[in-house]
């Protein structure tokens, strides 16, 4: 796999590998059924979370190392290893296609997350664990100038990314006007727009989320068929993009299982 | 820094930085919870006094510089800086007391976050964004177990924390319990509770948030009036913890604002 570039910085990652770390990240790979190929462990550390970790990776037949903890800071990119470290498959993105069969398998009708331009892990990640709890199929992302699944995204996605398909595509604005012809209909999180109450959010459905500092580009805005905006009654712009995708994303579900109530 | 307008009102927030130098002053200004954002540490120095601040530094997000003895003599206006200075804001915790005061002014019901032990300094400063635009009136956080007011919380409230007070408080089940004598009702975040479209959350409400990994402690959740839950559709455990407040805080809006359609 070559370096995958992650807004402003690049991580690499391996050929086949790719790096899980913390608690909660590889024992959600590992219960997924994702391949971990090799696990270190800080040396001498026996809590239960690592224990656990420990009993998954002996069932995997993963080679475990026991190790210092200057062996695991060297190794971490995220610097919170939380004393487990393991090196898995590479993480294949899926394709749109594939987004739309979930949804098909499920019988529901499709809603996905589309982010233009997403540049911090942590905001990609806790979006990623959004999108797969509030019950969307999956995620499209761009190639460029945004960041990509690195090892932080992972971890920041508790898990989800085992779970919920990311698609990486050349041009979403192409992307949104082919799933249109499928009869998706996009809605832009716009805090210029007409609030997320008065819209009807129910149906087939993309949820489009910009980038953190300039929102949606107008490229892609003009793509959509319409706009949310979240009430805001304080004294600041706006709300942190993971906030702000949940909050629409939890509006959609409300309009979706409660019926439309404007 | 002149007095911060807060949405009507005058908040005095001092945010004048300044400089403290030497062992026993920077070790206190960290003791007592002040908000350290730098500190310049001689190169090379590990002594025990030097130690236990670079630990309450780091406990306290505080960004550490390992500097020359030439660059630390420029930066001293003492002369005596003892191989440490930092540079700290002093910014001030607001009351419970003045939370309820901009509520009164406003003539709103009072609307508050809770947060039971938030460890992660992004989540903090993304929630305090939150409570800022979701027009609630102040957050109240613990004075352990818990990040404070530390720079990157700061920076990640997009200067949220310029409007919206927020008080630390050593007992929060006691605050709870003091604040329910008022007349404010206590929704518990919690996974396990009732769907909150089902809750009425209008009214004086305070919102509890808990730890990132562990939820809201027992203590705490015994105090509370009632539960909300979010809806969980997918496959891994919990949202993030600043992506679940803003979800909940929302509900409250819409229930404030659009009348609480159940």
């Amino acid at each position: 796999m070559p370096p995958v570039k992650g807004g402003g910085m690049e991580i690499i990652v391996d050929y086949e590998e790719y790096i899980i770390e913390g608690r909660n990240a590889i024992t959600e790979a590992f219960r997924s059924g994702k391949t971990v190929d090799k696990l270190y462990v800080l040396d001498g550390c026996h809590d239960g979370a690592v224990n656990t970790i420990k009993t998954l990776a002996r069932k995997q037949d993963t080679i475990i190392n026991y190790v210092t903890k200057e062996r695991l800071d060297q190794m971490s990119s995220t610097g919170r290893h939380q004393g487990v470290i393991a090196h898995a498959a590479a993480y294949t993105y899926a394709e749109v296609e594939d987004i739309l069969q979930v949804a098909k398998e499920k019988g529901e009708e499709p809603f996905l997350f589309v982010l233009d331009e997403i540049e911090d892990p942590h905001n990609l990640g806790a979006i990623i664990r959004t999108a797969n709890l509030c019950g969307a199929h999956g995620v499209i992302i761009p190639k460029r100038r945004a960041v990509g699944l690195t090892a932080t995204v992972v971890k920041a996605s508790a898990g989800a990314v085992h779970y919920t398909p990311v698609a990486k595509v050349t041009n979403i604005a192409k992307t949104i006007e082919d799933l249109k012809n499928e009869g998706i209909w996009f809605v832009c999180a716009d805090m210029e727009g007409e609030v997320m109450y008065r819209q009807n959010l129910t149906g087939p459905i993309g949820l489009v989320i910009g980038n953190e500092g300039s929102g949606v580009s107008r490229l892609v805005k003009e793509k959509c068929d319409f706009t949310a905006a979240i009430p805001m009654k304080g004294d600041i712009d706006s709300l942190n993009a993971s906030v702000a995708a949940g909050v629409l994303a939890y509006e959609i579900v409300r309009q979706r299982y409660e019926g439309n109530k404007k």
